[in-house]
């Protein structure tokens, strides 16, 4: 169980800390990779929520993947829409991840 | 000349096509690498520009680089604060490239 990648998604509807939370509370349970994805208007919350916790919390954090994406939607009133989606995998090296 | 980097900063005062149309001159011109850097809440508008170059412009075009890192800024009430920033690099490849 302790090979698992976990996905946080970040909207934009909650505060930033409660992002950095769900992260936190991952790694402690063991998940060696955290996946934060996000889309549309949130990307730049992503983001910050990445730098805030290897700023603030687990400096030995690392970014091992970014990567970024198209994802089509129909909008409320019908229309089309291309959405951009970006993935922040972050990784905990192995070390600190003893549960 | 031809090896020239680049870089477009993406902001948000400007439409979006603006900076798809500052790319498509940046290629046209010779340059094999472009890189679009944003801040903040333009982040989000960055990875619309790369999408939207790959879609309608050019699908030759490839994200070669993805990276995201704090910048430590000055707010206009004098408060300290830290903004994410992307970088995502465009390549196009060589064949394509010819001026």
């Amino acid at each position: 169980m302790t090979e698992a990648t976990k996905t946080v998604i970040v909207g934009q509807s909650k505060p930033i800390l409660n992002y950095v939370t769900a992260c936190i509370t991952m790694f402690n349970g063991g998940a060696d990779h955290v996946v934060l994805r996000s889309r549309g208007e949130a990307i730049n919350m992503a983001v910050d929520v990445a730098q805030l916790l290897k700023k603030r919390f687990f400096s030995q954090v690392q970014i091992s993947k970014i990567q970024i994406d198209g994802e089509d939607v129909v909008s409320r009133d019908g229309r089309q829409l291309s959405l951009p989606v970006l993935e922040i995998e972050l990784s905990m090296p192995k070390a600190q991840s003893t549960t």
